[in-house]
């Protein structure tokens, strides 16, 4: 089904020079340094159940594309928030998705699903109502074998270290049961800690609270607070973490006196912050954790600008992550500045900024990458994580931040098939950027296969720190 | 004058692909599901007077260009507000056309105008001041011919439907000497309903006077201006309208109690209602609107973000629609929720949704459409009907709204004769970009001209129910 | 170390057109109207110092991208505004420069530096760690003769004329010393009036006053101040200038009444402006000054958008200018609006717009551009005076306002060396671009050299009154 020269130039010169550069870093081990796959996978080892919870189920670009043509959540199998009847034959799932195979044709997910079904399990069709059954059959089959186990297809995807994301107060049990368990697999946590730094994150007393309650410390003071996750980052840190990341409506940034962020967070706890005054402590407590990172190493990530759950009813039936986070015109130039004045000049402080709305790549992100220190964009994000995404995020960055204040590639994903599939497509069209500038004498032949192999394996490494 | 390979890719394998392409839907039958031309055209099937009003005077792309060079509008025979003198010799406003042809190039009208001029018209030589007048007596010549008039070039344009546009006070007097004229081309109107929904629309409450007359309806109760709505609707459904469209300066929607839309109508015909509150009642009525369309099944356009009549100054002198019209930044994801939450999941509603704003394509638009049934992405708009303005759309919205959540090609023009060149140019770009995508292993060689004949003609007439 | 076909289109039959018409423009003469080179260069004529101070010290696209990969601006020699220490040897400048070429991978930067490099000093190696010592060797010999001085480059770079940028009250010393001198070169001034109508400007009551002095004018009054600036724009204009230049954190104009501008200024000379008001003055001025300019010819151009000097701690420590100007949002369609109102339809008037901020250029400003009669496009800014920036510019420009409502290209640069080096992408580009259109028959082969004429010397000529 794949194409070998997929997403390369289509002139033959530049097809040809980026073809050589692909060669050199196709075979590369996969840095993935942020992403949201399960621990409890490469803990456990234990089989995936069937086809359509690997590949439909919980993965919200296919769901929410099905669905965009009138296809029932509830018909996908998607959990219903009440525990609700939904469809529970993974074959009907399964042939729902292939019936609509269609839908997906130009988009990345199209390119994913065909990568995992030829390269994992050896499909040879393109997916349809008539070649459902025997998909469904083969990885099913397959699936039942050792060699598809997630420590199997871990060390297959050639994975040298993948990060995942946990919530400040999560045990971290499948973390530590991966390191006890004697496996080779490189698995780390990352540090989230949105349910205690979001005055309106559901429960957010309570969270306050069982951080307290994990560190000792009294979680009732401002300056309590702060030690407790100092703490946590330091157990975070002993299972592997080398980042944080922050995933807020805005990039709106604070640098409050010592005793206005005290009072603020006194207003937090007792559920008495407004609208803005949750965004002000939010904003506060990003700089705040980027002091900390000056002292305990770890690299910070903010992901800013989606409009979460956007639909009332979806969220009420079905819950968070449905497909209904919208992105929104996001500020960074006025945003970002009470942090960037506050430690934007630290070159030991890495900030790794992610955006959701492309107006800013060439407007704000590259002119801020392009001259303080600290500060580094992040690959092109979710609904940008594309062929075209990549290719204008090069085009609108690099003649003003070059490629040194970018960090290479990151899958940000739970579809674990998925990820040789994204690094791949990342690695073709960086590669194919690159023909063009050697094309075009913007840049000379022979520095071009550095510049792959550091877009492909080595800026990720590098900037966080794995 | 017409390069018989133009707009497609130049790689010559890429170009193959997309010859291929083009020859399958090149010869479809036009599906124009959304435009301003005028019904009189075909009830009446007079003779066209003469080239200078085919193609200058009445094309606000033609003379705003010829404008912004400093040529008075009118020396071009724009008519004045006031009645006061303009241009009226024809052939003198061809001659400054010809003259000035030049400061098209590269722009759209250019490619309308070359490819009327030579398949509609049989000329074969670039205009300019010397062919000005050669080719104003061969136009004029044509315009006498019986083969030139509405209706045959109707046929000869091998037009299956088209809807015209009128305001839900009209008549509609043209459209019903249509039907009963016996001939046999489709031709719908399209319910327009600015006049009775816009509180600062010139002379709204005597609008909404006549719309009572007209129905038989109290409009001076909410009840029955409701009801008045809908018996229109009513009316232009049996004159063949599929769909109503709505301009409005911005995307804003509300869903307001029925108590406080009441209060706030009150509050209309009074002209009691600020700026704020006029433009909360718009936005209310196109969630209002939406209800109605669930019932009688007609399809709901917006077209928001056009500042328009711009200059003060050539509003005073020559009216509405003299090219000052101006796009401006618009939102989607704040100001469509109250219309999406309150519809937008409803699988049996369509909303085509246009945009002046091309920064919303993937940041808002593409993953709106990739999520709610109900809503579908317009194509290109306007000053975006154009080669890049298409192939930016294809690029913005495919990988997250994909093909199918997009509605086809509309021409949304009053220009008649630019009717075959605007489909021309979309059948010619979409082919183009969908060679692109198989020559980059993005889309399988056996579906590309499934896809290229929905772009052409499927998905408009599905869309439109045409 | 020059690709011969650097920029041009990749596909052969493409550039070989592109070269065509490249063949017919590269040796035309720079018309270099708007830029910041140093006068005193040409008026003394004195030698350049030293590798360092010619390429990078004076350099802020270079030295904010060192900065930004955590190099001190104190290492590269940037001077601070304390006076303390920093480096002062330019051997070793130089050496960090060299040593981190790679960071300018993909950017303009790399392309001028290199085409200065061979061009000016024939240079042959690429710049690295390993060839610092001996480009730095042969750029140092070079500055020793005479055919390196400023006014020899100024001839061998072919400038036909160049304006640099002089605040309102410059005593133009350097000017009248070039015009006595009997040196051939054209080099005129511009007028610069922020110091003068800008109310938060350092000094603005003092620079005023002394206003005043230089045109015998009362500028404590309304009446005096304006008849002040109609003065000094006549001595700016006896040294050649031909335009005046406004550089505003936003586009926002007013057309006040006589009255209340009179009070704002009154205002603004005691200090009790609000940051509203002395905006609201700012952007009334750029209104006056468009009326004087229909006096006396001046062209105006308006450089908004730019949030200057956004790190407080260099600021503080290094002054203005250091890299740390970062583009904004910029709004055209509501700001514009009284300058346009009040002279917009002035044939005789050129007002030249420039943005940063490039989602602007498809949605308001060609729109503008293509129907105001007095408004053109100036060439893409700053972070975009590259490629793909280039690209970007004419792609989202040209189909709404044409070629012709653009005025060809400027480099604003104050880097001498880079002027050449500038215009020759500028061409190549331009020449790139028009290929393209003539390979996708949107624009025939005969009219293509015309247009690269025009963009490449005629419209700057003219638009410029050069």
């Amino acid at each position: 089904m794949l194409d070998k020269d997929r997403l390369f130039p289509t002139d033959p010169a530049v097809r040809s020079i980026a073809r050589g550069l692909y060669d050199g870093v196709r075979d590369l081990p996969i840095i993935s340094p942020h992403g949201h796959t399960d621990p409890r996978w490469f803990a456990e080892n234990e089989p995936f159940p069937d086809p359509a919870r690997l590949f439909v189920t919980p993965d919200h670009y296919v769901f929410r594309m099905l669905h965009s043509q009138g296809i029932p959540l509830e018909a996908l199998g998607v959990p219903r928030a009440d525990g609700g009847e939904t469809e529970q034959d993974p074959r009907k799932i399964w042939r729902l998705f292939a019936q609509n195979y269609h839908l997906f044709r130009g988009t990345p997910s199209r390119i994913w699903v065909d990568h995992a079904l030829q390269n994992v399990f050896g499909v040879t069709d393109r997916l349809s109502a008539q070649t459902a059954d025997a998909t469904y059959d083969r990885i099913a089959e397959c699936l039942t074998q050792d060699a598809f186990r997630p420590r199997a297809l871990f060390e297959k995807f050639n994975i040298e270290a993948i990060s995942t994301t946990e919530s400040a107060i999560d045990d971290l049990k499948w973390h530590r049961m991966i390191r006890v368990s004697g496996w080779g697999g490189k698995v780390v946590t990352a540090y989230r800690p949105d349910a205690v730094v979001d005055p309106e994150f559901d429960g957010f007393a309570a969270n306050i609270q069982t951080l307290g309650q994990m560190t000792g410390e009294d979680t009732t003071t401002w300056a309590g607070y702060l030690a407790a996750h100092r703490a946590r980052r330091q157990v975070f840190k002993s299972l592997g973490a080398t980042s944080s990341d922050h995933g807020h409506p805005t990039a709106r940034t604070e640098d409050l006196s010592q005793e206005d962020a005290a009072a603020l967070f006194a207003r937090a706890l007792h559920g008495a912050c407004s609208p803005d005054e949750a965004d002000a402590f939010r904003g506060h407590m990003l700089t705040e954790i980027a002091r900390m990172s000056l002292d305990d190493g770890l690299v910070l990530q903010i992901h800013p600008g989606s409009w979460r759950n956007h639909s009332v009813d979806v969220m009420a039936r079905f819950g968070r992550d449905k497909g209904f986070d919208i992105p929104t015109r996001t500020d960074y130039v006025r945003a970002l500045r009470p942090l960037l004045n506050a430690v934007g000049g630290e070159p030991g402080l890495t900030i790794i900024l992610f955006t959701l709305d492309e107006t800013a790549y060439s407007r704000e992100l590259a002119p801020l990458a392009g001259v303080y220190p600290a500060l580094k964009l992040g690959p092109p994000w979710w609904f940008h994580d594309s062929y075209e995404g990549m290719m204008r995020f090069r085009e609108m960055t690099t003649e003003t931040a070059g490629f040194y204040n970018t960090v290479g590639f990151n899958d940000d994903t739970r579809a674990f098939c998925s990820i040789p599939a994204r690094h791949d497509v990342a690695r073709r069209v960086d590669c194919g950027f690159l023909a063009q500038l050697v094309a075009t004498g913007r840049l000379d032949a022979d520095e071009a296969p550095e510049v792959a192999l550091d877009l492909a394996y080595r800026l990720a490494k590098q900037a966080y720190r794995l």
